[in-house]
């Protein structure tokens, strides 16, 4: 049985005149484990490597993901298959013959290791390791931009009904809308639209945009840079270290992107 | 010398009729590492337990807040001193005398021993480990519940230079407004907000309001429920798991606190 993604639950509804019981829509919000499975030597081998507060739906591209924008895998053909495992709230995926789990890459969200101690610069070289610039961005059409935050609107279903989630779309460079997904957290909807082309192959995210309701945080320009993105446009501001990130590695970043205006941090739109 | 909490990019603005060079004023996001050091049968220990991405400025009172709203410690008093280690971003509590960290609250957010696997409950008995239900909550007026969003705006300096900052205030239940912290993860900025009064001795948190810019996720009402808050109030919309929380506990939770009007989703408001 598929889990909800929104929940009636009671609520009353407080205005200046009056105070009315009622009942409102809610996003679901519920924990998901991500385990990954591998053969090493002969031996297999099994690990929890995150906990995710999401909302459910599209788990298993939730998982692909994550594993592919932490730089876990390289592509989708690294993942034999995905499965619930026990619980609705733990997926499982089972890499292909000859994909290993580099545990040096699980630990680097840890930045321990790193001779500076831990700073901006630690973070943009954790990205170094996983991807080099980025070929030349493509060609984007200002009047394209300015579309953006309309698309990711319509096709928000259950944004509208909750006022509770962030949607992330991807499209081909000429428009052409090629996912959408919603979750309570900015990085899962990312995860989970990145992950549904990744288990397609070959998947089609080199050069594509990535359109995003929130802001444009360090974690999400990291993510499109490890996807091959070339575009992030957020509806939100960005932050310090998301622009000397997509200045680094050759992403175009536009942030404020509504009411038909945005601001060019990184790259160039025609 | 203090890291700066904004700073200035150059950027492109652009709408539908031009495009000008300007310079742009982004929140700065660079990592935290929190280091908690104890000693244990005569033995001096340390270990890093967090890495957050944060915006720089209060970081002893994110360390303290940290701590404190993950149930790693009681009380402030468990906390000796707060130091700098090495870099800006760095930080390092030495507990005081007696004082340890039980190293199974620090895996406790992986959920991985529960008998259920992963779900909501897990997510709700691992809070119940740190905090029985709640003390009656504080009345509270509409009036004020009304006034905060105000409140929070006019008190959120860098937001206004950047759109870019997540605030958290706490105030007593008569209104009085104790502290305001701004971030740009909201999480942390209601640990700085929390650190801060826990660094003080005797902590106000008992039975306070806390207001936060954001959505209010499960992750949310646990800090307010561990830190013994009364009333979490949020801008924007809450999760199931935080209604949940809220209900189980007996913290009263307001959501959509904005434009006069709001939702009481548990407690009662007078």
């Amino acid at each position: 049985m598929p889990q909800e993604r929104i929940a009636p639950v009671e609520t009353i509804k407080v205005t200046a005149e009056r105070a009315i019981e009622t009942d409102d829509v809610l996003a679901v919000e519920e924990p998901l484990e991500i385990r990954v499975a591998w053969r090493s030597g002969g031996e297999q081998r099994e690990k929890p490597i995150s906990v995710t507060m999401r909302t459910p739906g599209d788990d298993f591209d939730l998982a692909a993901g994550f594993l592919f924008t932490e730089g876990l895998i390289r592509s989708g053909s690294e993942i034999e298959g995905i499965r619930q495992w026990g619980s609705p709230n733990v997926v499982r995926v089972a890499l292909a013959e000859g994909a290993t789990i580099d545990s040096a890459k699980l630990d680097r969200h840890f930045y321990t290791t790193s001779s500076c101690g831990v700073c901006g610069k630690t973070s943009l070289d954790a990205v170094r390791v996983m991807q080099s610039r980025l070929p030349k961005p493509p060609r984007i059409d200002r009047s394209l931009v300015h579309r953006l935050p309309e698309l990711l609107t319509e096709n928000q279903s259950a944004f509208h009904a909750t006022g509770g989630l962030h949607g992330a779309a991807i499209l081909r460079a000429n428009g052409d809308l090629l996912r959408i997904r919603e979750d309570i957290g900015r990085h899962n909807a990312v995860d989970k639209a990145i992950g549904s082309l990744v288990r397609e192959e070959p998947a089609s995210l080199s050069g594509a945009i990535l359109m995003v309701s929130s802001r444009a945080s360090f974690e999400l320009a990291q993510k499109a840079i490890v996807a091959g993105i070339g575009v992030l446009a957020s509806v939100g501001a960005p932050s310090t270290l998301a622009v000397d990130a997509a200045r680094e590695f050759g992403l175009t970043l536009l942030g404020f992107v509504r009411d038909g205006r945005f601001n060019v941090y990184a790259g160039e739109v025609e």
